[in-house]
């Protein structure tokens, strides 16, 4: 059974869950290298939409994604990917997670404390 | 803040997780009409890349999806939606998730049992 790249222009959607806690911590898209990458390596690697090549997650912040499981959904076009996150958070805005901010009545809310200071991370350079 | 909807053609991804158990069921998009139908009427709603449609989850199984949290990503091109879900699975092959295969060396091996028996839900219709 393969994976389905076709319908996204070679990509698949990557939803990246803690192992652990079960939390949703980031979604990520790989084309085929990426998947590959992910799997021979152990560590989550995604396709940059911005950038345009792979990209390992945690290359410039050391916040690494330690890959324990890989799942992918009943028409191949998504995978599920449970990992051990490394570091204090995913997201490149200083939380745990990207998904950071809630729909309440009619806005969108912080719903968490940063975990670090991306600054101190990332410098200029996010 | 408005939701990113330019990077996918008038799409953004939406993962969609059981609010109870964190276990993530399934993977869709939706345009903007379709996040906020799901806004109003509770009930997630998708974009069919498909058929080229709103996608009322559970309009023919009766398995709905009640929301219970929505959040967006730090780039706001993707949703994760919490929900109740309705009936005994989400996955239109007759899983609880459409997330039942998981990647072991080399081979996508199933990692669970059906739920229910999706041609009695949906007969020859899925």
């Amino acid at each position: 059974m393969d994976l389905d790249f076709k319908k996204m222009d070679g990509l698949i959607t990557a939803v990246i869950q803690d192992n652990a806690s079960g939390r949703v911590l980031m979604v990520g898209f790989m084309n085929e290298e990426a998947f590959q990458k992910t799997v021979e390596t152990g560590f989550a690697t995604f396709y940059s939409r911005s950038r345009n090549k792979l990209w390992l997650k945690g290359e410039s912040s050391g916040h690494k994604l330690v890959v324990k499981d890989i799942a992918t959904d009943c028409d191949q076009d998504a995978l599920l990917v449970k990992v051990e996150a490394l570091g204090p958070g995913v997201c490149h805005n200083g939380y745990e997670s990207c998904f950071y901010r809630s729909f309440k009545d009619g806005e969108w809310i912080e719903t968490e404390k940063q975990t670090y200071d991306p600054n101190a991370v990332y410098g200029g350079n996010k």
